[in-house]
C-alpha cells in the first residue's frame, strides 16, 4: 500500500495539474531498516519510527495513513487534531465506533483548522467507476431498478494456505466484510447515489483453523471467509451483493452492475479500461429494434475509457492501457485540489464511515441467520 | 413450447438412437384452429381439444405436458393414472401441495404400471451443464465451497411494458422465481449433487400495475419480478441466488459458478457452447505458477462443449454450435430411454418437487424480511 | 451435410412460411443401406442409388446436391436440364472450367424452363451475417475501407492426423482454399456488396504425407493446408483474408469485419448469435466522446440477433441461442420463396462462380510467389 | 514518450533492483519551455536545448533518445561515439541505410567503449508478451506451424481528421509500417525465434490529403495508411500480418498468435493482463477429450500474468492490472542490468535493423503489386 500511495503523490504533478505540488517529506514505520530501504527506492529524504512525532510536526502538511486498521483510529485523530489533512486507508477503522469518533473528529477538526480527510476507496478513482458515476447522474439508468456487486478473490480456497492476520478479528475487525465487502458497498453507494437502508445476509468461515506460515501448529480463523447479502437503498432499489476470498480461480474481480428502465451498466475491475454500458433508446438505432421490453436487439457496448473525454485521460493517447495503481494518482489529485479549495475530500470519513455502518448490519444480519437489519 | 418439444421429438430418432422411436399421434389445445395449424406445420396427423379424452386412449403411450401451470397437476395425474408416461413442463405445478400430489402419484404410477415422469428442465440437457455434472461428480472441484447462480432476463424493465398472464398470481404461481428461479435451483442442486437445506431473502416487485394489452385500462401485477436469496447447501456450501425481469439488457443469461477447493466451473447460458473450467493444478503446468492459493497464475479454460468427446455431441463437427433447442432433443432421447428400460427418468416428479419448497421457503423468507426458512 | 439439409427442409414450413411446402421424397446414395439409415431416421419414404433415374422422374421437383465436389456438375447439369430446381453444395465445383459450365446451364435452365439454381453457401443465411449485410447496404460503414475475414479450423494441426479424402486434389479440387476460404470469400462479397478485383497472397502445405486412416502406409496431401492473401475490392477497398486448418485450438472460427468511415461490423461464428458493431456517431452519445478519429470513446456495442427485430427471428424469445444448423433452414424457406416468385436465388450458381475465380486466382499468386492475380 | 521513458526511468529502483540506480539527470528538447515544464513535473535538475552539448559531457552515462525518427541516427551515432549508452526509441530510424548504420556504430562502441544500444520496442516488455517468448522457448509449441498479427488502430478512418507530421514521408519514413507494422514485426521475430525470410504484400493509402490542423488548406499524405502482407519466417513458417490506422473502433489492438503442432498461444494488447493459451495435451485432462486433431474439447485458457510466478511480476497483489507504461520500467530495468553486466541490450540495433529490412521489403513488394521480396 505504501508502494501505490508514493507513486501516486509522485505522478499527480507529472500527470496531472494538481492545486498543491506535495513532497514525500518522511517516511514513518516501525522498522527503521525497512523504512530506510523504502525511502531510498523512492528518493524521500527522512525516515522515522515515531507517528505521534511526525503528526506533530510543523513543517508537514499531510498524514497518509497506509497502516494495519487497528491503528487508523489514534494515527488519523492525532494528525486531525494536530491541523494535518489526513488521507486514511479503507476500511476507515475496524469497528463501528471507531470510525464513528474518527467522523465526528473530521467534521470537528474541519471547521477549526480547515484540515480535509478522505478516505482511501481508490477504486472510486478508476476512470470507468468514475464515467459510470457521472451517467447515473446525468440520468443515463432512468429509474434504477436493481443492482449486483461482487467483489471475489481466492487466495483462501486452497485449505492449506497459510493464517495472516487478516484472520484474526483483533488485527483485522472483519474477513471478507472490512477487506473487499468494503469497497463494493461504497462504490454500489458512491455510483448510484443512494444509500443502503438495511440487508440481510449471511456470512461463513470455511476453514476454522490454518497452519501458521513459519510452521509449528495452526491459528484459529476468527473472522469471515464470505458474506452473501440482499440490501435495499433508497428509492426502492433491490441490491445483491457478494464478497468472497474462496472464489477459486478469480483473482480480484470486483464486478458492479445497474440496471435502470433505460439502460444499464457493468463494471469489471479484471477488464478495468472498459465500461459496458446498454441504453434502451439504441434499440431504435442501427441494428436496433423496439419490440421487447428492453430495447430491442441493440446490446452491451463496450466503452474504452482511455479516450480523452473520459475521466482522467490525461495519461497515454487512447488505447493505452491503465493499471491498479492509477486510482492513487487521481486520489492524491482529488485530494490536493479539494484541500486547496477547502472542500471535503471526496469519500470523506463520513462516506466511510456509513460503509462501515452496512458491514456491522451484515454482521448482525448474518449472527441472526439472515434477519432483516436496518443501518443505524 | 410446443415447438421446442415437437421438434425435441422428432430429431431424437434422427441424431441418436433412443431405444424407442416416438411417434407425434396428437396435438391438444382449446383452439382447435390453432392446434390445426401446428399439426400441419408439423406433419402430425390428428388434433384434439380435450386432453381428457386423449389421455384415456389406448393408443397413447406418452403425454407431453406444455400447458400453463396451473393446469399441470390435473392433466398429469390423469395421464399417469391411465398409465401413460408424462413429460411434464417445469416448473412442476403452482404450489407445493400440487407438486406434491403429482410427485405421490407419479411414485405410485411407477409402481403400478411402471409408468415413467419426467419434469422437463432442459436446460440440464445444455451440453456444457451435463459436462459440468459429470465433472463435479469426478471430483474436479474437491472441496466444493460456494456456488453463485444467476437468472437475468429484462423484459420487464420497461415500466409501460403490458400486462401479461405470467404476472397474475392465480395463473402463474409466482413470478420469477417458478419461472426462472426454478431452472438455477434445479441446476444448482443437480450440477452440485448437493440439495438447498435453506434460504433468506427477499423479493420485490418494482411495478404494481401495469397497462393491458388491448388499451384498456390496467391490472394488477400480483407476483415477484425479482428475488434475490442466500442459502446453505448440504456439506457445508453456501450459495447465491438472483433471478429478475429487470436485469435490463440482459435477455436470457443463466449462469451458475461452483468454487470448490481443487478447481472451479462457470457457466452463461449466453454462451452457451462453452464450459469454463478453472483447475487448480493447472498452475503447475505450462505457462502456470504454484505461489498463490487459487491455482498460480492459470486461468479459466474454455471447454468447447461441440467436440464429440463431450455430452451429446452427435449433432455436427467439432466447432459448429448448438443452440436453445437442442435440450428437448436430448430430454426426449433421454426420457426415451428411461421408460425403455423401466429407470425413474431424471429429473423426477420429486427432484422438480424439491425445487418447489426451495421456493416456497424463499417466499416465506421475502414475507420475513430475509429471515432464514428451512427447506421442509 | 444430408442430415444439415434434411433439417432445413423439414423445419423451413414448421418454423417459416414458405411460399412452397417441401416434401422430403427419395435419398439417393451409392450406399444402399446407408441411404435406408437416412431415410428411416428421417421418415423419407423412399431411396435409390442411381440420382440419373432420379433426376429425371416427373414427380420430382428439387434436386438437393450434397454429394463431395466433383461430381457436382454432371448431377446439377443433369438436374437443371431436366428443368429442376437445384441447391447445390459449396464450393460449387472443384474447378472454374465446371463452375462456368454449371453457372452457364443454370442461366440457360432459368430461361428455358424457369428452374431456380443456388449454392449452398449457407452461413450468409446466420442471421448475424444477414443483418450484417443490411447495415452495409443501409449506410451504416459509411466509405468502406478496409475488409479482414478469417478461417480458422485445426484438425489437421496434428502432424499424425489420419489422411482423408479432403486432401487430394482429384477429389476436394483443393484445400483450405476450396472448403473454407469459399466461405469468407463469398461472405465478403455478399455482406460487402463488392468485388474482389485481384489478389495477391500465399499458400502452403505444411504436412506432405499423412498416414492411412486403416494403418498400412502413408498417402499423399496435394492441396493446400493454408492460405494467406490481400485483396482489393472494387471501391478502393483493401482486404486480408487467412483460410487454414492449422490453427491450433480454433475448432470453425469464421470471423469477418469491415471498417468504414462512419462504422465497423465484426462478426465471429464462434458467437454466432451476436454481431459487434462500432458507429462513429456513438461518440457523441452517452458515455462517448468526440476527440478522436474513430468516434470517441463509444465501443463495440453486442446486438442480440435472437431479438425479433432481426433477420430470420421466428424460433425463439429473445436470448434463446440458434446455432449452426438454422442457416439450413433459412437457406430453405429463401429458396422456395425464390423459385416459386420466379427469382433467382441468392446465392446464384454466378456467384458462386465469381468465388471459384477468387480462389483459382490466389491458387496462381502463389504459384507465383505472391505476385497480382486480376481476377477473371 | 518522454513521459513514459521518465516514468520508467523513475520507477525501476522503486519497484525493481536494478545493478545500477539511474538520475535523471537534463531534459533536452528544443523548445526551451517545454523543457522546463516537464523538468519541473518530473523533478528533472537541469535542461538544455542543445543535445550535442549534452551528449559530449562528461557526466552523462546514458542518453535516451525519443525524438522523431529522422533525428534519431545523428543523435545516437553521436552518443555511442562519445561512450555513451543509448536508448533509441523505434523505429530505430526512418531508413535502412539509416539504420544499418546506426547498427555499425553500436556495434563498433560496444568493442571500443563497452557502450550498450538498445531499440525502444517496449511491448517485448509486457508481462503476457515475455512469458509467450519464454514457453516458445521451452518448446511449448511444438512445431511452429503459423503466425497471425495484427495491429490496428482507427485515428485516420474519419476522413475528415488533420494532417500531422507523421503522414509526411520526409520526417515520419513511412506510415502505418513504420509507426505499428515495426511493432508486431518485431514481436513476432522475438516471441517465435525466427526471421522472416521474405514477404509478399499490399498498402494502402486511402485519404491522400487532408486539412491542415489550423485550417487554412490541406497537405498531402505521402506514407501508407495500411499494410497487408503475407511473409515466411525460417523453419517453414507462414505468417499472415495487418497494420493498419483504419480499423475504426479498434484504439490500439496489436495481436499475436501463434500455432503450433503442441499448443497455441495468444496475445490481445487490449487484454494485456491475461496470455491465452491452448494445450493440446490438455486434450486428455479435465473436461478434455482426445477425438479431434486440435487437442479435444479443451479450449484456450486465460493466464493471468499478474501471479508471482510470470515475468516483471513485483508490482502489486495478484489480479491487480498493469497498464500501457509497465513496459518502459521493465524495459529499463533490463537495459540497465545489461550495461551493468556488459551484455548487448535486446532488443539491440541489429534486432531493429532486421525489422527495419522487412518493412522496407514490404514497400518494395508493395510497389511490386504483392510480388516476393527477400529480405536482404
Amino acid at each position: 500500500m505504501g508502494r501505490a500511495h508514493a507513486l501516486g503523490w509522485r505522478n499527480a504533478p507529472a500527470f496531472f495539474d494538481p492545486a498543491r505540488r506535495p513532497e514525500l517529506a518522511v517516511v514513518v514505520g516501525r522498522d527503521a531498516a525497512a523504512a530506510q530501504d523504502f525511502a531510498t527506492r523512492w528518493g524521500i529524504p527522512e525516515v522515522a519510527t515515531d507517528w505521534r512525532e511526525v503528526v506533530a510536526r510543523e513543517d508537514i502538511d499531510i498524514v497518509d495513513v497506509c497502516t494495519p486498521g487497528d491503528t487508523h483510529e489514534p494515527i488519523a485523530v492525532a494528525a486531525l487534531s494536530a491541523g494535518k489533512h489526513v488521507l486514511c486507508e479503507k476500511p476507515l477503522a475496524n469497528t463501528v465506533e471507531e470510525a464513528q469518533r474518527m467522523a465526528d473528529v473530521a467534521r470537528a477538526a474541519a471547521q477549526q483548522s480547515g484540515a480535509g480527510a478522505m478516505c482511501g476507496f481508490s477504486y472510486r478513482r478508476t476512470p470507468a467507476l468514475t464515467l459510470a458515476r457521472r451517467m447515473v447522474a446525468d440520468g443515463f439508468l432512468g429509474q434504477l431498478w436493481q443492482v449486483r456487486a461482487q467483489y471475489l478473490q481466492d487466495w483462501l480456497s486452497n485449505p492449506s494456505a497459510p493464517w495472516v492476520w487478516r484472520l484474526d478479528r483483533e488485527q483485522a475487525g472483519s474477513g471478507a466484510l472490512g477487506d473487499i465487502a468494503s469497497h463494493i458497498v461504497d462504490a454500489v453507494q458512491w455510483v448510484s447515489g443512494r444509500h443502503v437502508l438495511g440487508v440481510s445476509g449471511l456470512t461463513q468461515t470455511f476453514v476454522d483453523e490454518r497452519p501458521l506460515p513459519g510452521g509449528g501448529g495452526t491459528a484459529p480463523v476468527t473472522v469471515d471467509d464470505a458474506a452473501v447479502f440482499a440490501a435495499r437503498l433508497d428509492g426502492g432499489v433491490l441490491a445483491a451483493f457478494e464478497a468472497t476470498r474462496y472464489a477459486t480461480g478469480r483473482k480480484n474481480a470486483l464486478r458492479v452492475e445497474l440496471s435502470g428502465s433505460s439502460g444499464a451498466i457493468a463494471f469489471d475491475l479484471t477488464d478495468s479500461n472498459f465500461l459496458e454500458v446498454f441504453s434502451v433508446a439504441d434499440g431504435a438505432g442501427p441494428g436496433g429494434g423496439s419490440s421487447s421490453g428492453g430495447g430491442g436487439g441493440a446490446g452491451f457496448s463496450r466503452i474504452d475509457v482511455t479516450d480523452p473525454s473520459h475521466p482522467y485521460a490525461s495519461w497515454w493517447p487512447p488505447g493505452h492501457a491503465l493499471g491498479y495503481e492509477h486510482g492513487f494518482t487521481h486520489q492524491a489529485v482529488d485530494f490536493l485540489d479539494a484541500i486547496a479549495e477547502g472542500r471535503t475530500p471526496s469519500p470523506s470519513f463520513d462516506d466511510a464511515l456509513r460503509v462501515q455502518k452496512v458491514l456491522a448490519a451484515v454482521e448482525r444480519s448474518a449472527a441472526n441467520d439472515g434477519g432483516w437489519q436496518n443501518i443505524g
